[in-house]
């Protein structure tokens, strides 16, 4: 007999399909077949890869209507987000793939032979990035496309040359199917074998832990909770063979709003900062859970403002039962340390709705209550208010690990700024200035990650171009013959990429003597 | 009352002089020195970082003397072969100098803003690498220069702009002493703080331990075994705020021999092998430990040549007398598995000298004692027939993850030669043909790493200019004033390197529009 479990309807909390729960047989037989990939290494070959991504993003794109439907109804998430994160998903394949086309993400390094070179002979040496191998990937809940079966892991991990295997979140298994189906397509298109892609769908902690467990496993990505992402951590570091876990597990997001800001345009943040905290029900990794404000009439003002903006939207659909709970858990244990601006935040049916809300503190409470920086996942931001610059800097320090971190200055900040900046740079992986770090735009540059608890490995980031260095491992090829080399690393440079050579940049072949 | 050790010669088991023990709170001291250093930023500044680094080089050099002569006595290596290490370590330190001076090793990307992007406009974001904190550096027995205090490790940590906290290994505290000695001398010269470089000596493991617990340590470079590498990695993964471990472990660097080869030049490749086997007591990450021979008349007579040249060397002094027991206990076991060659590889006085020695088994073996893989750290080898490609290509895919991985082949082997390719670049850091892996190049490419159990960190490397990226993490800036901008990321690129602009590679500053 197979097990089975629900999709659920957040937004009603109705029961919808039933979903056939992965074995951790089947666990074992799809590791196989993408170690079998890997072993072949088809996905070596790069315009294969491209074209996987490429009709991915086209197949998605296709088939937006259907995926949007069957999201909504598991995600509570309105239609236009749904749709401009199906934009977004397809839009990061094809980047992926266009950067898999150009080649320079192979990171070749050339070093030409002197014989003479002391102390020892220098040999020819030529280093490029390869596939790690096999990536386990651990889909979001709270983005059911962009990270999930076909987002940013799955997309950067295809693009690096290794097969995935992903484990669905079992709040969205229907979008999941979809999906899959889309990327399965699309690998067959591409002429690739089956094992280059599969999703595993289970409710329970078994399958995800199997997966993990399975020796060919090279890496894992995870986008989820602080205590989600450090027990995968902790079983594949106790594994015979530990792997490098790339998991996100969110943060507070400090931004810190000084007096001259306020003076400037306070009405226009709070617009902003509301709008940062409560649309999609605050579930984003990078909402802004902790503002700083000064204390006195204009921080007062601005937080009463922000408070009030909240209190005033609807109750926001969270994305499943636990969630739920464990924010209404974690906004009582915060009543008890701060104070509700205006309304508390607290569930309000039907279904899994939660009231967004905005809570007070002083920076001088985080003494006692280091607490108050803590996560809460959904609609609630804690304003803090501290009464001079030292107050203010003595509080950022205390901060841990962050995705980002925001300033919000104006006119005689400079001195304040930059002391805020080079504190928040030790802390995050990406300091904003006079803007929110929800909305994260996918381009080379952009960092998602930064230090524990942000994530488990603060020198990658799981958005962005270059998330794709985390699936790759380099290899240096001493003395070889040119036939045996990758493509990359030919003398000729036939894809004409980016080489370092003998320490310089340059696209042009190699002149041996 | 302060505990102390002692430094023994190998060459003859006496007692040298006494070293005090760093106590644990000593090294609370030296870290939050580092982590001062770190939160003022004053490594910062890149001239003065490579002043630091050329400033200990030159130091280093001058030093050569009194540094050769305390590690003769306290390594047994000979003096040839310290100077040489001596001038490598100066050598990287250099090279380093001039990598931070390119400046490109921040790997800048900027992406220009785009208020019209789908689904979300494009901010303008500026991503560079920063350090990543104080570094703990735990040094290696066999390289005490290269690999030790001012070693690798040190190096690219300085060199990323990270303080500096060593644990010297206790084989030579009087080394360590006078490196270290230089090392804050130049740091001083630079204008550096003391903070910016310390060396903790100690005979136990609570002294290093207590520095992997330190919450302000945010990474680990080690080099040497398995099991202390493995012990610090798995302290590292226990911590509140897992921290990443750079450890890299060493293997068997296995040698592919084909009949081809043999045919062409059997001798020359028996020279070699037995002075990469035998040479500095076989103590060496890299050294040969696993060789595979033709089964047959040829590959008799190259086993037995190999064996020979071996037996007929002087016994190789040891580091210390515990990696001389460990290696009597490992040949011991692998007498059991497989047959000397000659004579037995066996301890030798005075000292902690050892015999070189050859072992031979057959691939076939393999399959009930896969144990005959395991590394063993000294002057011995074995090797391995093979009847057959199958059972060769089989036999390579048993191998765990490998520092190198060496083909010396010959006329007519290219089919065989692929798949060989194949087989070790997913397995090794670094793939030869018709060389030795010992005696690694300092290049830009030079790769010294690999899966597991190689390393604990696949995706970096020990040695080579690109090792500095592991002491680096990304930070991205968003929509931010010029003048909080870090130099390298400047729209007029006043350090002339190379970033990446929307996506192209260029040297230009950047026009805004």
């Amino acid at each position: 007999m197979t097990a089975t479990f629900h999709s659920v309807d957040p937004r009603t909390g109705e029961k919808g399909r039933a979903f056939q729960e992965a074995t951790t047989e089947g666990v074992g037989i799809a590791v196989a077949a993408a170690e079998a990939v890997h072993r072949a290494a088809v996905l070596g070959d790069v315009e294969r890869r491209a074209t996987l991504l490429d009709a991915a993003a086209r197949r998605l794109r296709a088939a937006g209507d259907e995926i949007v439907a069957v999201a909504e109804a598991e995600t509570g998430l309105p239609e236009a987000r749904l749709k401009g994160e199906l934009e977004r998903t397809a839009g990061q394949l094809e980047a992926f793939a266009a950067v898999v086309r150009a080649g320079d993400h192979v990171e070749a390094i050339i070093d030409t032979p002197d014989p003479g070179a002391k102390p020892i002979p220098r040999p020819d040496v030529r280093r490029m990035l390869v596939p790690i191998g096999p990536v386990a990937v651990f889909g979001a809940s709270n983005f059911p496309l962009a990270f999930s079966v076909a987002g940013g892991d799955t997309a950067s991990a295809l693009a690096a040359g290794c097969p995935v295997v992903v484990k669905g979140h079992p709040s969205h298994p229907g979008t999941g199917a979809v999906v899959a189906r889309e990327l399965q397509a699309a690998a067959s298109e591409a002429g690739l074998p089956e094992g280059t892609f599969a999703l595993l769908q289970a409710a329970g902690v078994e399958v995800g832990e199997a997966l993990i467990d399975e020796p060919s496993i090279a890496a894992v990505g995870f986008t989820g909770s602080l205590g989600g992402g450090r027990a995968l951590f902790d079983r594949a570091a106790a594994r015979p063979h530990p792997i490098p876990v790339f998991a996100e597990m969110g943060s507070v997001n400090p931004i810190v709003v000084t007096e001259a800001a306020l003076t400037a345009r306070a009405d226009e943040i709070a617009e902003g900062l509301a709008a940062s905290v409560g649309t999609f029900g605050g579930q984003l990794c990078t909402k802004p859970g902790v503002v700083f404000v000064p204390a006195g009439a204009a921080g007062d003002a601005f937080t009463g403002a922000v408070g009030a903006k909240l209190a005033a939207r609807d109750p926001e659909v969270l994305l499943n039962e636990r969630l739920r709970d464990a924010l209404a858990a974690s906004v009582e244990a915060l009543g008890e340390l701060a104070q509700a601006v205006a309304l508390p935040g607290e569930p309000a049916g039907p279904g899994f709705r939660f009231r967004p809300a905005a809570y007070a503190a002083a920076a001088a409470d985080l003494v006692r209550s280091p607490a108050l920086l803590d996560e809460r996942f959904g609609p609630i931001v804690l304003l803090i208010s501290y009464t001079d610059h030292d107050e203010l800097l003595d509080a950022v320090a205390r901060l841990e690990g962050q995705l980002t971190g925001t300033v919000h200055a104006g006119t005689g900040d400079d001195q304040l700024v930059s002391r805020l900046v080079a504190l928040l740079t030790a802390r995050a992986g990406r300091v904003l200035f006079d803007g929110f770090p929800t909305g994260v735009a996918v381009t080379h540059g952009m960092q998602h990650g930064g230090p524990y608890p942000a994530t488990t490995a603060p020198g990658h980031t799981s958005v962005g171009m270059t998330a794709l260095r985390r699936f790759q491992r380099p290899v240096a090829f001493q003395n070889a013959p040119d036939h045996v080399l990758p493509a990359e690393l030919h003398d000729d440079n036939p894809r004409g990429i980016w080489r370092r050579v003998d320490g310089q940049f340059t696209r042009e072949p190699l002149e041996r003597g």
